[in-house]
């Protein structure tokens, strides 16, 4: 059956100019959903080149924010997949340390570098360019596509969830492909079977007094000091999060998720390099390690101020310190059930001297297990159009509103992508490689044209 | 006996708009340390001032940093008493919230306005005065009287200690008097016997690595929490320092300390007043809180700051956190010392993940005994001259580098003032009683006219 796939390979580099093309098309116009730049034109260039592979392509705006864009190919057939990208990037800034403007593309020594390359734009036309590519080989696509390109992930998504709602009718699919990721430094591609949930919370230590000098913090309260405790008993050095029912609606991850952990170890270089010299929490083996960072909740502390923070010293006795927290959260844990966890800790440690405010309700986690068949598919998949032997993480260690599609609409839901470690993501000179861009459709090709078959039959015929 | 001060209180009431010309030159002119301004003319101002009463007058330059202005009168006789004020001012800044400039003195409603009125021009004008005064009155001054006036009180003293040391000979003196505070909010003239010491610490957790995305905290170790853990760990909520070591050198105040502080209860509304509602650590009954506040070290939290503190929500973990903490000192305690074990405390507690590095050394406490006869002499001179009971204060809450006098020169020191409750000082609209003032001139009078016999019999003839 290699036959198929051999044929699809090298149609694609025949035809890379026309591919890379569109994502030269994408990564032409700026699309800031944090400032709004070029988010006016955005959306209509999205649903053109949607349109111009054959989809039936509409911009809704009904939910609020920036447009969705929708994209779908109809042909009552027995299968449906559900894709979810977006067409909004972080903004490029700092201009001055990017070789090339960020967003006119530029192609050097086998990357394409733009801000979107990876993030999420060369994802989005990866998967378009599949659908050309079956077109032509095929003449037609043997599986319902249904495109959801939102405009706002990079700004938290504040309105996915409205349009999901509105449009959950025509949302119904066999199974949802993700953005995200791509392949590991070894060139393993990365597939992820779930996501983090996320809550972020303030947390403000404010007496009824002006800043005092510093002498009166003999008897005087001092609200950093307040706050430095509190934090202290939100979080064991350990990393363990000491706080009554934090834990309450946490399982323990099931045996087949564990054992996916086993796959991982090549990871631990990787971590460990992130962390920089003695930078884990914890000397624990690596699949604890994984466990840890993938399966179980934190609390972070993303930023504390008070007082005097200049040149110098300044004997002050502040009047507030202010905290920024982040909690992750893994299944069955309620954003709006962990606040109150963390509000009656909050109110026990410090008598109601600290108040929690909550900045972003966040989302729940998502996961989908390793058992779904689109897990198998697209690992299989993945492995042809790659030629490696995916990563399969059970969750990412970071969020994104991908309960949406598991929790709400029931959709088991799996992320894969094209980028890899020198992609940058938000960050200057973002790139993808062009020979992942091309895989990446390739691993589109594959995983639409086996669909029907494999959910049938559990056969993947081609490949 | 009561003649004489009638007489020189009567004298200086008919003499008062010559005094207040003496305040109004000194407070004419700038002399902000911080910035420099005005301090190119400031030192021979001051010179001026003080040989236009008689004195032999130097601006010495040779230690170093702004000059010292130093003022004698030696007549040969049987006692000698040092006296310590400072010409420069603090920043008038906000200059937008003073009512008239700050360096053109205006008279209203019996106060004069300006920047140094009460920190420190009109405590060094006042006892200039009472020199005039008794020189017109007896013509003579019956004690050796030494001035020592610096440039550099407001930014701590730095070249204080080597002005001692290079003339520590010219600089003995059976007692000194310091410049400070005034009278309370029911007319009190305070009375300090002491200062704080101090040590001005920043602590630095800083990982081998960048901000990392906060999905990381599960795992990678926070400086933000390393740093609030170390915090708890240097001071408990109660106020406590659990620090093994930092109270070895504390001696508990012996019976004639403590027997002050019960006569300062009436001090008990003012803290309250300042600590706001609740804003005390503990609920102890107000001797102890003075006790705290005045006699026992602290540890005190004056800035905290890591990652993102700015609007909105930022998944950030970062790679470093500062803390800046002030150590106020009591008798017997190092700075080196202290610094030495804290640093032991940090290593012990971190592992040197965190480091301590002293912006400010500082300097050691200093404390006169209740039983010097110049504590006794000031106090009862205090209580004639303003008409009221004076409150005795074993040592201020803040700092100063008293311990100069006390510790290296061996001179018993106090401090009395003419400001009070409504003095602004270093804040805009400073200000000070001309009351107040003049009771200030007629108190240094009464001073200097009964020091010799005080010193020599045990008896104030002119009381």
């Amino acid at each position: 059956m290699g036959e198929v796939i051999d044929k699809l390979w090298r149609r694609i580099n025949e035809n890379s100019q026309r591919y890379l093309g569109v994502l030269n098309d994408l990564l032409s116009f700026p699309s800031v959903s944090a400032t709004g730049e070029g988010m006016d034109i955005a959306g209509d260039r999205v649903r053109e080149t949607l349109e111009s592979v054959g989809l039936r392509s509409e911009v809704y705006i009904d939910h609020g924010g920036y447009p969705v864009v929708w994209g779908e190919l109809r042909e009552e057939r027995h299968g449906t997949l559900l894709i979810y990208n977006h067409y909004d990037v972080q903004p490029p800034d700092p201009l001055d340390r990017w070789t090339s403007p960020p967003f006119t593309p530029q192609i050097r020594d086998g990357r394409v570098f733009a801000r979107g390359a990876c993030d999420n734009k060369g994802n989005l036309a990866a998967r378009i360019c599949a659908l050309d590519l079956l077109m032509e080989v095929f003449g037609e696509i043997p599986l319902n596509i249904k495109f959801l390109v939102e405009g706002e992930e990079e700004i938290g998504s504040p309105n996915l969830k409205t349009f999901v709602e509105k449009h959950k009718e025509n949302l119904s699919a066999d199974a949802c492909l993700w953005e995200m990721v791509g392949s590991s430094p070894s060139g393993r591609p990365i597939i992820y079977l779930g996501v983090k949930g996320i809550l972020y919370l303030e947390l403000h230590a404010r007496e009824k007094r002006p800043d005092l000098h510093s002498s009166w913090g003999a008897i005087v309260r001092n609200p950093a000091l307040e706050l430095a405790h509190l934090i202290a008993s939100l979080r064991e050095k350990s990393g363990r999060v000491p706080v009554q029912g934090f834990y309450d609606d946490v399982e323990e991850p099931d045996d087949d998720t564990l054992s996916l952990l086993e796959e991982l170890r090549e990871a631990e270089s990787e971590i460990r390099a992130v962390a920089g010299e003695d930078g884990l929490m914890t000397d624990k083996p690596i699949k604890d390690l994984l466990n840890d960072l993938l399966l179980h909740p934190c609390i972070n502390i993303c930023g504390f101020h008070s007082g005097y923070t200049g040149q110098g010293s300044k004997t002050v006795l502040p009047s507030s310190a202010f905290a920024k927290i982040d909690v992750r959260l893994v299944p069955r844990m309620r954003p709006e059930k962990v606040l109150e966890t963390l509000r009656r800790h909050v109110e026990k440690e410090t008598g109601g001297r600290v108040t929690i405010k909550p900045v972003d309700m966040g989302y729940p986690a998502a996961r989908t297990s390793p058992r779904e068949p689109v897990v198998e598919l697209v690992t299989r998949t993945a492995e042809a159009a790659f030629n490696s032997k995916p990563l399969i993480y059970p969750s990412a260690a970071g969020s994104g509103p991908m309960y949406l599609i598991t929790d709400y609409l029931k959709i088991p839901c799996v992320a894969a992508g094209i980028g890899d470690h020198l992609s940058n993501i938000h960050a200057p000179d973002e790139s993808i490689s062009v020979e992942n861009y091309l895989r990446g459709v390739l691993h589109m090709a594959l995983i639409i044209i086996n669909f029907v078959p494999f959910y049938r039959s559990g056969v993947a015929p081609y490949l």
